[in-house]
Formats: structure tokens, sequence, C-alpha cells
């Protein structure tokens, strides 16, 4: 697959990192057309209704059905059986030189259509599943008790984040406001002077589940795909309200992901184990007769096009799979375009960690910039943006879609 | 208006209750005829639209295009004049003796219609909003510290919680099980020991605000209506997974709604003060130079029937204009289908609780019922139901929608 066939669109389209072996999807549109479900083939995007009727008869109503949709929420509805059939007869068609002439003809190039998000996101929980991570918020937050609360081995801690502020790569918005938490004295009420990232990667789910209780082997079942996600956060906001209910408004302003998913069946070659464990698991989650999986993602961090970190995904500690089971367990019903993060990504050393509070110490170890200049948090006008490899089938390289955003001043008044 | 005009369809079908003065919307269907928006007069509900097609002429294309839906999500994505028109056409046309037999003649008894979610939910935040409460949880929970965390007066406490799993009255659920707090001993796997109810009301949000940041006055443009809420606890689950992120598990497998959505219209003398505040607050909490509005709700909590406590909305100490403008405060956008619910209601007496974790304190202290046994928390097969009224126009009585749930056994293996 990693060579495509000589004169197919595959072959002209194709670039490193959006070649036809990941062919990842999202909404697109040009000028004031509807919204309609897209693929992305190298710096292209292909409107996928229009490519799966070039396949022909051969492809099933409800494929065709699922794919005759603004967004991924049409296919999201269906089982993994239909994900394939749309994936596969994607590769094929695209690989096949007698319809390169057509499928150029309808390439759109990316820069000239707007990315919208690329599926309706319906609930949304954000784990905290990074070991790296956990043990450096609790220091820093709480310094002076154990790093790792009692249940952090025990089960994948998580909270609901808000559905309606996920927005695609490129939604700049303002700083937030809040009451913060302060070094002396009441709290007070403005801006966020601790603003910050998460550097995280998404898993969009599918194939709905009345009733919930998905079992780690059937996780594959409906995990569609990831996409980069950046959980934006108000450190000074989130440390005075989180006690005792967890995270809202530190958190709840804004969460940018990247406009493309990926579909986990692109990540096959990426996969790796995830670190050892060390504490006996219930039987929902223990995952260790099995084969378990993570991904070799290495997240890229770029403060104004400066990377100050590469987050290795694979240093988490709960995977995907685990996260789901542990999510739907009590009987919580799986919805189509559930979304849920795995928790901020750090590594053991500094240029491996997913947030400023971590790089940064809390702001008690100041970050020095190329340009000389003392950095901690994030100011107006700043611009964080992640992207992410992994290896593909065959030495290629899967380019996860970019999760790009800017601070603008507050509003105020 | 509590005395409904002669020989009206008001006065032929209203009953205490569900006069002409109340009106409350759901979601309704009759056999397999696809599900309408439908206003309740009596034991009976009728098609909006067609009673606004009564009307004639008057009817503002908007108006009628929105109550031309499954739901009230026609209606919550329109501003508030359009509520206002809707809701005046009604009452005037059920008032119009002249359209009695046409109305009459559509009626459908409420016990022969199935009734849904009465609005497509987007996000939803439970609050932590009586003080009551809060202190008998702190007490319970976290007996050696002091009851209130010290942002409690400073903030409306609360956190997201799983839209995917609000389920409109009747919608019975399996015990949810997961990781428990064990008495001693490592954490142990299985169905909840502890299964509680929270008495809540819930306040359904319309006319988007992107960018959020909805001012205390203008919460009214926004708090489209108010529906009893049951926010079904696993206190087992909730007591080991909290810290730090807050409740996850212990909450999500089901939260139980009425079908009935009561217009904040409807409620406009039962309006009362809330509680005094003391604590001088930030100035978009501040409403002490305004006239804040609670409502004398009496919250009555039936167990298999028998009456276990009547909990009083109005001593829940934060406001529901001030959890809205907690909420968007941070600039997070505010969507139609938006739904928060203001917290646990509990009074000063044992029998005004709202929980049972707080009625048999932790357990610790038995409930005998009528039958003469002790009960703690819930057991397989036990429903809870909740009503509630509230002074209406007149010396009429706004009856709040019943909110009923019963727990099956655990779903195991």
């Amino acid at each position: 697959m990693s060579t495509p066939r000589p004169g197919s669109a595959a072959a002209v389209l194709g670039t490193t990192g959006n070649g036809v072996e990941h062919l990842p999807y999202g909404s697109f549109t040009v000028g004031s057309a509807p919204p309609r479900l897209g693929v992305r083939l190298g710096d292209n995007v292909l409107d996928v209704g229009t490519v799966l009727a070039l396949a022909g008869d051969d492809v099933s109503a409800t494929a065709r059905e699922a794919v005759d949709s603004p967004s991924l929420d049409g296919l999201l509805a269906c089982p993994k059986a239909v994900w394939d059939e749309v994936r596969d007869t994607l590769q094929e068609t695209l690989q096949n030189a007698a319809d390169t002439d057509s499928i150029v003809a309808l390439a759109v190039p990316v820069a000239e259509a707007t990315l919208g998000l690329p599926f309706t996101v319906a609930d949304y929980v954000d784990f905290y599943g990074n070991e790296f991570h956990a043990r450096n918020v609790g220091r820093i937050f709480r310094p002076h008790t154990e790093p790792l609360t009692p249940n952090w081995k025990h089960l994948p801690i998580g909270y609901h984040g808000r559905s309606g502020t996920i927005a695609p790569s490129g939604t700049d918005f303002p700083r937030p406001q809040g009451i913060r938490a302060e070094p002396e004295g009441a709290p007070g009420f403005g801006p966020s002077r601790r603003l910050d990232i998460e550097a995280e990667v998404g898993f969009v789910l599918g194939s709905p589940v009345p009733g919930g209780r998905v079992p780690i082997a059937e996780a594959e079942q409906h995990i569609f795909g990831l996409t980069l996600t950046n959980d934006w956060s108000a450190r000074d906001i989130q440390s005075f309200e989180y006690v005792p209910l967890g995270p809202n408004l530190g958190k709840s302003f804004r969460t940018t992901i990247s406009p493309w998913v990926t579909p986990l069946a692109a990540l096959a070659e990426a996969r790796v184990a995830p670190p050892p464990r060390d504490t006996p698991l219930s039987t929902y989650l223990d995952d260790s007769d099995t084969d378990p999986w993570s991904f070799d993602l290495q997240i890229e961090i770029a403060l104004n096009g400066e990377v100050v970190a590469v987050a290795p995904f694979a240093e988490t500690y709960w995977t995907a799979a685990q996260m789901l089971a542990h999510m739907t367990v009590n009987g919580a019903d799986l919805r189509a375009g559930d979304f849920f993060a795995g928790g901020t990504v750090s590594g053991p050393a500094r240029n491996q960690r997913g947030s400023f509070l971590e790089i940064c110490w809390g702001g008690s170890e100041p970050l020095t910039l190329k340009d000389g200049s003392e950095f901690t948090f994030l100011r107006d006008g700043d611009e964080v943006s992640m992207r992410a490899t992994a290896p593909g089938p065959g030495g290629s390289v899967i380019a996860l879609g970019e999760c790009t955003g800017r601070v603008l001043p507050p509003v105020t008044g």
C-alpha cells in the first residue's frame, strides 16, 4: 500500500503523511456550498460520496447513504463493517488508474476549503490517563500529599467536558475570565493569568451501544478514529473551583481538535504496547491476557512556530480500550459521536511534557525561548500548534491533522 | 387566567395543576406516528402546531416553523419573543370558545401517548447550589474537615454530567456496576450497594449565545423552562472515583427528567427570594442590587408510593440566574438545548432532604418505612417518583410533570 499504483490518483495526489494508506475524514465546504463529508489525499480533499459513486454498484446502499452526509455523523451511526467497506472502497478506487482523471477533477485543495467539526460531538469525556502528567500535576497542585490519588491505578480517572465548545483547528478564542485563585487573600475575578494547553489524543466513537458495557476486546468495533486534541486550561480558575466536583470553568471555554479524523485502521503499524502495569485490575479493565495496544504517536507542540516539546502518547498508562470499557461499564449508553481524550500526554523528560504547567513547573521554572525571552503561561496573541506523526504500512508515514489555536485578548466589560 | 372562560377548551379540558395558566411542553407520539411537540392541558396533550393553526394568520411564520418540530428543539433555537408569542397564542386559542370543538377533537389523553425527551439535550451541567445539601455531604464524605469547601460561597460549584443518559420519566434502568469504595481493603468491583437519588430542579436553555457571558439581568431571555430532575447517584462508586476530577461513573449511568417542561412564564407567581447571602460576590454573580428570584417549589419524593421527604427548592443558595451567569462567564457558548440542574434540594429538617445519603446519613440512620422495614439505599425493584407544585396566578396551582424511575436488577456477566 505504501507505493501507490503508478498513474493512480493515489500516486498523483498523495503526499508523505497523507498518502492512500492514511485517508483521514473531515467536513468541508467550498464557498457557500453546504458542508460535505470529505476524505483527504495529499493536500486535497475529495467528496467521499462522489468517490464512492465511481466504484459503481459494488458499494452497498448502507455505505452510500452513510457517506451522503455533511460530516462523519452518518458513518459513525453504522457498524464497523460499513466503516471498513467505505475505507476499502476508497483505497481501491484511489488506486485505480482508470478513475484518475475523474478524481483529480474533483480534488479541492485543502487551502481552498473551509473545514468544520468532522463530527457532531455527543458526550465528551476527558481522561487523566498519563502517569507522568498525573504525578506532575499532583506535585504542583498538592505539594504536601502523595501525587497520585489512591484510585489512580485502579481505574482511568476522567470527567465530562463541555461538548459545545469543541471547535476545529483554527478557531481562535478570547482569553477566558473567571474567579481565580490568588496567591494571597480572597479570590479575584478577571482574565486568566495562567492559561495553558493540554496536548492529548482524542478518540471518536461510533456504532452505538444502548446500555453500554463495551468489553476491551470489542473496543475496535466502536473506536472509529483519532484526532489531536488541545484541552486548553485556565489553571488559576481550575485550581480555585475544582474541589470537590472537578474542573468546570477552567476547561469549558474551548477545546480544539484537528479537523481530520484518522481512521483507527490507518494506525495498525503504529501500535505499541502500553507501559507495564503494576497494580492488579478489576476484570473489566484487565488486559493482561490480551495484546493491549497503544500508539507510537509523537505529538510535536509548537508555540508561535517554535517547537517546545514532543510528547510521546505511548507513555499513556491506560489504553483507549480500557478507557472505553470503563466509561460504559456502569451501563452508560454509547452514542455515535461520543468522544473521549486520553489525558495530557507527558514523558519523563521536561521537553516531553504536554502542558506548560508541567514544562514550567507551575510557573516556577520559565522556559527560555529562542528569542531569549522567558515564558511560563500563554500571552494574548500566542498561537499553539500540535502535529503528530506515526508509522504507516511499508515505511510510510501517517501525519495526523494539525490542531492549532490562538489566544485573543479577553472580552471584558 | 385562573378561571377559564366558560365553554372554552381551557374550561372543558383543564384540571387543577394543568390548567391554561400552566401549559407545559413535551414530545409525544401516538402509535407509530412520528413524535410531535405537544402542550399539556389537563390530562390531554395537544399538537402545538395544530392549535396554533387555529389562531390563523396572526401567528408569525417564525413561530409556526418553530413548533413544527418533534420536540421543543425548534422553539429553543428562537429568541424569547417567539416563546412568548407561542404561549400567548396558545392561551388565547384555548380560551376561545369558538375553537373548543376543534381542540377537544384533537386532544390525546396523556395515558394514550408515549412521551419522549422534551428536547435534545446539548450540554448538561449539574450544580451543587444548596447549602444544606453541600454541608450534609461534606460532613458525611469528609467528616474530619470543614464541610463547605473554601470556594463554595464564592461561586456556584458545578460539573458537566452525561447528556446521553438523560431519559424521560418512566425509563427504568439496571443497577449500575463499577469499582466501589469498600469499608476495608482494596476496592471491589460489582453492582452499587449505595444507589441513591438526588431531587433537583432542571433548567432548559435556549436562544443561543455564541461566546457566552449571559448577565444575571438577561437570564430570563435564555431560561425557557423547568423540569423535575432525578440525578441518580451510586455513592460507593462516586466516593472512590471523585478525587481529583469529580463524579463520573457514579452519576453517568442515568438522569431522569420529567417529560414536561414548565415554561418560566408559568411560574411568575411562584417567585420568592433566595436565602440571604453572607459572602461578598464577584460583580457578575452579585445580585444584591437586583430582585433575585428563586421558586416556591416543594418537591415531594415518594419511594414505592410512600412519601419520604418534601424538599423545598427555595432553600437553594444560588439562583438559576447566577448559575447561568457563572457557566457562561468564561466565554463558553450557550446552545439551544443546554440544560443545568441546581443541585440536590435539601432543607434543614430530615424530611426535607433530597437524597437518601442525607436522609439516612450515609447509611447510619435508616429510615423506618410504613411497613416497619428499615431502608437506607435503593433496592432492586424500588421506584422513586418526584412531583412538585407551585402557586399559579389567581390562586391556581402549577403541577410540575412527574419524574419517576425504577431500579432493575444489575446486568452482570
